[in-house]
């Protein structure tokens, strides 16, 4: 049996850090006797640049066939005046809105070799270990009405436009987001803080009352918190190992889950995985994406940290593939290099190390597998 | 001539709070000869409690008279099951709303002496002086249509409910919070940055549109950037150094200005200021607040910092009385107490110092004038 996985790139550092993974699943099939039927295309700019969209029908086509899609990043300056239908954007949000990718799942993780990085005092980060789950496909991303229009019979209105978006939150969208986090919860610290602004936003009280049903009637056993996202954003930096798992809106995740990251200090680190409902084959519908972006400023260099899509794939080798012992034994190839001292540019401390590129790091980790 | 304020202590501690300002405006009446026409009144939890409302209309009125208002913190726990449209934070919100308090002014400012209290780095927040303004009367917290509402018609929708809100922003709204933040920067450090989500939001990319056209045609000498909200979010943690104003709408000022305020480690020191147009006496329609909340956890147990509130109230001196030199003495009193080591709880760390009661703090401010 073969493994599908389809590789889309994208823009910036995206096909840089995606060859290292290539080395990956070449190790894995010449020593591990897996197979994968693995198609690369194009998303975000570059496809935009060839196609005049940010995404064809083909790609999303064949994303909805695949086991598992692996996306490196989308967008840069190149794209910033682009009409906003075709933004490089817009193919990251047709993806995880047509695959239906509800639960977006971003770790926090302090990795200690790395604990200095952060720009937060080592003890108040040192063995950080949290999960956001992000709702992936409502919210204010895709509600309508929505679009800028004239004003026109407003005469206070200097510059005469509006600009309009909508929150929009059904109970079943909270509900299956909310209980992904519990089911996540379970097999971690058993706690889950909730996070909106149900003072301010009808939409945020619903989003608590459907987060405590499913609490109350399904997973009465895990502990439930929940707190005002302004808060959540200040507790976060103030003692970020209070929290497990935390689920919260498509929007206010979005900012948290970035907070989140950076306490970290390990961004080129970071994996993350969108997941949808099950399919076929009982597993769930997927992609998975380094949390860091396209990063410009350094792309075509070789600066790269080719980590965080690496253990994206990890994540697919687990949640996608059900081969969690080769998930585990891609995880301890990258803890052993780190270890070892072997650090892309991000990761280069006073203390040194040993400076390697971003195609270097990929082939430590290989040779460590 | 008397300066006219309106105290509205609310709940948890701000009338604890609120009776140390007391003191100090006592101070400047008996040896600066200024003369307060103080009035005092209920808002949120406790206005509730007396009236059924969290405002009532005279409280409003009263508001839209004064040259301003001095606010302490509502809600808690007390009331978190109260229903929406008489919540604490509804008194709060119509203020801001009827009063057309546009521009809320939230300084994020780490003190020297309190650097150690944050949970960054010494080196990452020393020094630290921000200035977040924030839209306060637009928004999502405002737009129109809103509300939980059956969805009966959609057999998808396990709950059966939808919760909707609306992010609608004029360009007029968005170009004079830009004016307000461009004259604060000319002030300061002379450089904007503009925060929305204009990669996935029309509102946001209105928003980018009309902060960039104030700049170019009425500020091109400040200094203008602008930045994804999340990204945003991820640089404050990482660098917060490197911003001077930000200028962002009512949400994301929400939570950002919350992150930001708490990566000073001083939360218990930060006021911040809400200003809308002019009034006849030329000086802005305005309402002071310290940043932190209600803390219920601590109310009536004489721990609560005084000086957030206190310096709140030296932003009215400056804002609204005209009375910058009075508003510096007062400053200054605040800094010569904490460098003799005088520390509420909050502020006391491994360092030591000399342990006050909120009371006492007052007391020693007042003495140090
Ligand atoms: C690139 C952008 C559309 C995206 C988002 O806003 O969701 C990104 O910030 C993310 O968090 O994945
Ligand atoms: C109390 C609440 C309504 C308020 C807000 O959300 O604006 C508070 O968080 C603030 O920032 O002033």
């Amino acid at each position: 049996m073969s493994y599908s996985l389809l590789i889309l790139p994208g823009d910036g550092i995206g096909p840089e850090v995606m060859a290292e993974v290539r080395k990956v699943i070449a190790w894995f099939e010449a020593n591990r006797g897996m197979t994968f039927d693995v198609s690369e295309d194009l998303v975000g700019g570059c496809a935009y640049d060839r196609h005049g969209t940010p995404l064809t029908d083909a790609t999303m086509a064949r994303a909805q066939e695949v086991d598992a899609v692996l996306l490196g990043a989308v967008g840069g300056p190149a794209y910033d005046n682009l009409d906003f239908s075709v933004k490089p954007e817009r193919g990251l949000l047709r993806l995880r809105k047509e695959m239906d990718l509800f639960a977006n799942l971003r770790p926090a993780q302090c990795f200690d070799a790395l604990a200095d990085f952060s720009s937060l005092k080592r003890e108040v980060v040192a063995g950080l270990d949290i999960l956001i789950v992000r709702e992936l496909t409502s919210g204010v991303y895709f509600g309508e009405p929505r679009g800028i229009h004239p004003d026109d019979n407003n005469p206070d209105n200097e510059g005469g436009r509006v600009g309009i978006n909508t929150q929009r939150y059904t109970s079943g969208e909270i509900r299956r987001v909310a209980r992904a986090a519990f089911e996540l919860a379970k097999k971690r610290g058993n706690k889950v803080c909730s996070m909106e602004k149900a003072n301010v936003m009808e939409s945020g009280i619903l989003w608590r009352e459907e987060v405590q049903w499913v609490h109350d009637n399904e997973y009465p056993e895990v502990e439930l918190s929940h707190m005002y996202a302004d808060n959540g954003a200040m507790q976060l930096v103030r003692n970020p190992r209070q929290f497990d798992v935390i689920v919260t809106d498509n929007l206010f995740g979005d900012l948290l889950s970035d907070a989140a990251a950076m306490l970290t200090g390990s961004l080129g680190m970071l994996p993350s995985a969108s997941l949808g409902a099950p399919m076929a084959n009982g597993r769930p519908k997927a992609m998975y994406e380094p949390v860091h972006g396209s990063a410009p400023d350094i792309a075509g260099q070789g600066k790269a940290n080719p980590i965080a899509c690496i253990l994206s794939f990890a994540m697919a080798l687990r949640y996608s593939y059900d081969e969690g012992a080769a998930a585990d034994e891609l995880e301890r190839a990258v803890e052993k290099v780190l270890a070892d001292g072997v650090r892309t540019a991000d990761l280069m401390g006073p203390e040194g190390g040993t400076p390697v590129s971003t195609s270097e790091m990929g082939d430590r980790i290989v040779a460590a597998l």
